[in-house]
Parts: C-alpha cells; structure tokens; sequence
C-alpha cells in the first residue's frame, strides 16, 4: 500500500506530491503544522489537535480557514490510510504568491497532509531511556506558534546524534531549561512533576496538557515553573513528552546519570495512563 | 514572455514549476537562497552572491555542492530569461526526505531557481524616503546565514505596512539597532557613516561591504559598531541597503523625522557611486 499525501483536496501517492515553488512556506516558512497519531484507527486527541491548529493560524493572521473542513480532510486521509495505527503530518501554508515579504492579497491558503504507518519509540527506548545533551535556545520568540520555522530545531538533533546522544534540549538565558527539539520535557523531584510554564519559549504541548491532566486526576503533585541545568541534572526523573514521543525517559543529560538508569516510578505510571487514554 | 523558473537543472514557465511536499525547505525551513539583480544583462556582483551562498551552506552542513554548476545555471538562466534588467532568486534546501529532524543520508539538495524583471525602487522613493518603524528582534541566532528562516521577517514587514509605515528595523537587547527586514542600516551622524558590526544577528549584506568599499575609496569616514534607538532617532540621515533596496533613504522612523526631508547629502553621494558601479 503506497503511504499517501494530500494537496489541497487531492488524495495521491507521496511521492506524486508537490507544491508551486512559490508557496510561502517554501520561501518563508510561512506555514504552520501539526502531526497526528491514531490507535486503533482512532485519532488521539484529534480536537486538541485542530485548536491548536487553528490557535496558530490566528496568531499569524492566516486567512480565515473552515475547520469542519480540516476535520473532515483529516479523518479522510486516516481512513484512506487505512493503519490501524497511523500518523497524519498536516501542513497549511499562507499560500502562493510572487516573492514579497509582505502578505499576499489572495486567502488561499495551501493545505498538504501525509499519512504513514506510526513511528512509535521501541518498548525498549521507553524501558531504557535515552541520552540527551543541553544547547543554547537560539530559536525564534514564538515558539508556542507551531512553525515550520524548525532549522535550528533540526540543527540541534542532528548535533545530539553527532555527539552521541539522542535528542538535544534547549537552554534559555540563565540556564532556564525548555524542551526537546521535538517534544516538551519535564523532570521529577520530590515525587513532583515540574515542567516549564507556557511562555512564547515553548510550544503548548498537546501530550503536556494531557499528563497535567492525569496528575489531576490522579492527585499527583505538579508545577508549571522555571528550572535551570543545576535543576535538571538532579532531578530524580526526567523525561520527554509528546505525540509520538508519549513519555519518553532521559537517563543521562550532559555526561549527568539521571536517576537509577532506565524508566523511573512517577514516569512509568505516567506513560502507562497515558497510554491507558488512547 | 513568461516569467522562468529552474528546478534541478530543468527550466520552465514559474507556474509550472513544482517540488515535493516533503522537501526540506518546506518543513523545516532547511534552504538558503541569494537574490540576485543584473544591470544592462550583467550579473551585479556574481561572485559574492555566490561565495555567500556557498558558506551559508557551509554554516549548515549542507552536502557538497560544485560552485561551477551553479554558477553556470544562474547564468543561464539569467540568460534564459532574457531582461536587460533582471533579478534572479536561488533557493537550495538540504533535499527532500520522509519527515524527520535529523538530516537526511540523501546528499542531493534541491536547487530551485525564478527570473524576472527587476523590481525596483522608483526614483521618486529614493528621493523622497520612506517611514520604518522599529520591532522587537525575535528572529533566531543565526541571521548571518541566510536562509528561508523568515516568517518574523514578514510579519514585521506587514506589520509596519499595517501601521501606515513601509518597513520594520529589528531592534535587539538593549535597544540595538539591528538591520532592516530585508535590508542592511546605515546612519550618518557628523559626516560619519556608521552601521551594525557583523554577528550572527545581521546579515552580512554584499550592498553592505559594496558601500563600506566605497567609503574606503573616497575616504568618507566610517564606523562598524553598535548603535541604539536614541542614536538612530537623532541621526542626520539614515538609509536601508541591500540589493534591490540600493541606498533607500529613512525619513521617518517610529514617528521620529530624520534629516530635511527627502534623501540626505551623503546618502545621496553614495547612491550615486553604488550605481556607478554597477
């Protein structure tokens, strides 16, 4: 079965799939994204997904988009699919226009997806952990916007794998400590979780907002609060969030052992309840 | 006669020309580009376009590319396209890949190229100048390259539209003067010129190094150093440069009048040699 795209309201092969030169995102990173996972052939947290989706067009002052139509592109693509579990990349763009910083006079805006089988993390790397190292956050100031102005983002994890390890994580001014170069990230101390406050520095995590939740609900203690590198590589656990990334645990951080090696308590009972949601 | 495109050593009419949905420069703003204008069918300073978009690749660890080949389908396609007066716009992204941060074991990048009729300034806007305002710089770490990382770029631009002005000045900590949204800054306070040393938080514009040169030739005195909005707000005459910008003269900037009105003595003088130049 060929993995498919979607451009624009046509369903075909990847590899079929293109867009003008001239599309913003293409000479801007004028675009926004999401990415998607189902299990079960049912899409996770698919409304959480589109508001946000939605949240990022208005912030950039994208034409206005009919979002029942999104939604209804979106279950289409992961029927088309047909995974049982499937992951959906969304990428809507300003549209095509002649080079000119300034916005383009048309509102048609670009609209591509693909869908693939899931590219889910082994059961191993969620058992052992994985090695991360910190580097400075030069990225843009809004963060919180899901972009696809990602290249520092793909600069940093190509520069986590050159050195060793596995993912990179970004330090703010005074060592403030943010997220993964694909995922939010939180640590554990004292039986808490801490994770970074939502600022312009970091993106609203879907997944973030889910385990907030099962802490809740749960009565398990957390805080939405700076922390800096002193912090983190001493926490009792630490470990990454996100769509793909569900609760993935960080055993080393800088040459610094976290915990006991391997998956922690809070962080195993946390990816078991996530997982419990899907 | 139509406006060209050229895509991987292919050209064609711009709206014909395509790449794939999951090109690098897509969805992850993974592309460097140049701009390049010709006078009279002469490429203006070819071999600095083209040494600068070598070491923006260079920067990126983008795959080996021959300089030769390139510099032969700029050529061409300047060549192609026909202008007495053209602008070529060259875009190459790190290639095309299924999506994931790390780069790609391909090593065929995507070379995209357009041409067109130059698009300048009128006359009576250089003489008369135009209103910029200032904005929070929040683009990333590495304006020194030059790539695709440019969605603030165009709000900025828009935003200063939107305010009644024509363009942005990125201002950074501390209230330094940084560059324009697609152009360099100069002030002239005393007879002295005075522009943003070179960090990664400028470009290093070729317009830039081409009005410095000047300056050294005719002996007008000038300064690379940090400047701030007082200075700016105070200066005798103030101008954008860049290489369809040329010496485009501020006469208003955040409400604050420069200078007499209308383009100033030096800038004037300079417009003149850079275009004498050419």
């Amino acid at each position: 079965m060929p993995e498919l795209a979607y451009v624009n309201g046509n369903i075909m092969p990847i590899q079929d799939a293109t867009i003008p030169i001239e599309d913003r995102g293409y000479q801007f990173g004028d675009a926004v994204y999401e990415y998607i996972t189902s299990f079960n052939k049912r899409p996770f947290l698919l409304d959480e997904h589109l508001a946000r989706l939605k949240r990022s067009m208005t912030e950039l002052s994208f034409p206005l988009v009919d979002m029942d139509t999104i939604r209804s592109a979106v279950l289409e693509i992961f029927d088309k699919g047909g995974y049982d579990n499937g992951d959906v990349y969304i990428q809507i763009s300003r549209g095509v226009a002649p080079r000119d910083h300034a916005f383009p006079e048309s509102n048609e805006i670009q609209f591509i997806m693909t869908v693939r089988e899931t590219k889910r993390y082994s059961d191993e790397m969620h058992a052992n952990g994985i090695k991360v190292i910190t580097v400075e956050d030069q990225r843009w100031g809004r963060c919180d916007i899901k972009t696809v102005q990602l290249l520092y983002n793909a600069l940093a994890k190509q520069k986590a794998l050159d050195s060793g390890a596995y993912d990179a994580v970004f330090v703010g001014p005074d060592n403030v400590v943010r997220e993964g170069t694909s995922s939010n990230l939180f640590i554990i101390v004292d039986q808490t979780l801490i994770t970074h406050p939502l600022t312009p520095n970091i993106l609203p995590g879907i997944t973030r907002a889910c385990l907030l939740q099962i802490c809740r609900e749960r009565s398990i203690p957390f805080q939405e609060r700076f922390f800096d590198t002193n912090e983190l590589y001493a926490a009792d656990e630490a470990f990454l969030s996100g769509t793909t990334t569900e609760v993935l645990p960080l055993i080393e951080i800088d040459g610094h052992p976290i915990g006991q090696g391997g998956i922690g308590a809070i962080s195993k009972k946390l990816l078991a309840a996530l997982r419990n949601k899907m």
